[in-house]
């Protein structure tokens, strides 16, 4: 495959809550089938607390590796809420109170008869320059920065601005896969598969085990970025579990045998 | 606080299927519960994919920053099984066939009278002179090198091995924490408790906002390692939220006031 086809992300998400376990995220597995459906290929994730230093690091470390780096959380507007400042610092530029978003929320909490107060002020702050990303649920825009692109950890608003995100960004090509449920253990099927994947190099096979609280089973996943390969391959795992079934059945034969 | 009584750990999760979305994840959180109920602090998360290269240089990062690093993944029998490998790498050791994990395992699989297949033989690899993590649900054992705790990725076993792990750790003094519902979004109370948060700064206020479809309220959480502190914060947390509803009474009386 060439290398043009290929776009890689990486994905920050952001909150002292998903660290004490409080709250068990929902965003990254959204994210990850969301990129995987459009050809962008998820290379890893980081979850970090509501630290400065610790946000700035990991967002260097992301955006210089991958094309796009995805964060949830912290865009809200109390004193823990330090994404935008973070994003600033990393870009070296100053983090400021975005004229349009002011104009956004104060519009919107003026229909809504509610205090446009100081704290919902700081959800219009943002890197200068800054391009939003638009919120139809709660107003706050989001925002982007080069290649960065800064969400809400609240699952409801981050799927709602990953929905308005996707259309903006460069695919590569779709990744294909195939499932092939095996109902043998990885031990039974580790050095043919091994093999096969050894034949088929275009292709990724993954094996998942499965346990049922009495038994290892496997999910044999093949991928690759065009059908000719992934039939090859498929074809060839499909084959591997029909040879052992024979095998097994010539092993322990059935009593009417 | 003092800087002894803080034990601080990492987790790296191993795996595509993680990445790709087509397994969700249950072991962070299931660890993030458990360290902070042991009083150890969750620092950061790493999810990364089957890459020697990119496992070697996140472990790398992490056992030198955090107390613990536990990894969960890729020690199955598989060729995309190469967690021992990379962990090898990472501390410059040989990985070699422990003698004693062929043992255990040669001895399962005859009173299964199941062949040890060369495949099930790899998940005696470990980094020579490693210690072995005890696996009551399928034998392979996990192991340990230095401050990095190596898991199983299925939750059953990556869960027992945990369970195995957690008495053999140092821990800290237990975070402490109140929860306290909120009945109003952010931007109502943000002024407001962080104001409380810099009055009372041995103690940690998070604000987690909810959005049922219709409106935001808020779940705060105050943490802290003495019980003095964390009483004394929640008190002004509490007063906080029955002096908004006072004022909010008195600016929308009920028609009956």
């Amino acid at each position: 495959m060439s290398q043009s086809t290929t776009v890689t992300a990486a994905m920050l998400a952001i909150g002292d809550e998903l660290l004490s376990g409080r709250t068990k995220d929902k965003n990254i597995g959204h994210l990850a089938d969301l990129l995987t459906l459009s050809g962008i290929d998820l290379k890893e994730v980081r979850i970090v607390a509501d630290e400065e230093d610790v946000i700035v690091e990991a967002l260097n470390a992301l955006r210089s590796r991958y094309d796009y780096v995805f964060t949830s959380g912290g865009i809200g507007p109390t004193h823990d809420d330090i994404t935008a400042d973070s994003v600033a610092k990393a870009f070296g530029l100053p983090c400021v109170y975005d004229p349009a978003a002011m104009t956004l929320l104060a519009e919107m909490y003026k229909r809504r008869e509610m205090e446009f107060t100081e704290a919902r002020q700081r959800m219009a702050r943002m890197p200068q320059g800054a391009t939003h990303i638009p919120n139809p649920v709660s107003t706050a825009p989001g925002f982007i920065v080069e290649n960065v692109y800064v969400m809400a950890g609240v699952p409801q608003v981050f799927q709602a601005m990953v929905d308005n995100v996707l259309p903006m960004l460069r695919t590569g090509a779709k990744m294909l896969s195939r499932a092939i449920p095996c109902p043998y253990g990885e031990g039974d099927i580790g050095t043919l598969l091994a093999a096969i994947q050894k034949a088929h190099p275009d292709t990724s096979i993954g094996s998942y085990p499965k346990y049922d609280g009495q038994r290892f089973s496997t999910e044999l996943i093949v991928r690759a970025r065009e059908t000719e390969p992934l039939y090859a391959a498929a074809t060839a795992v499909e084959a591997m579990i029909v040879e052992l079934t024979a095998r097994k059945t010539a092993t322990n034969p059935s009593p009417d045998a």
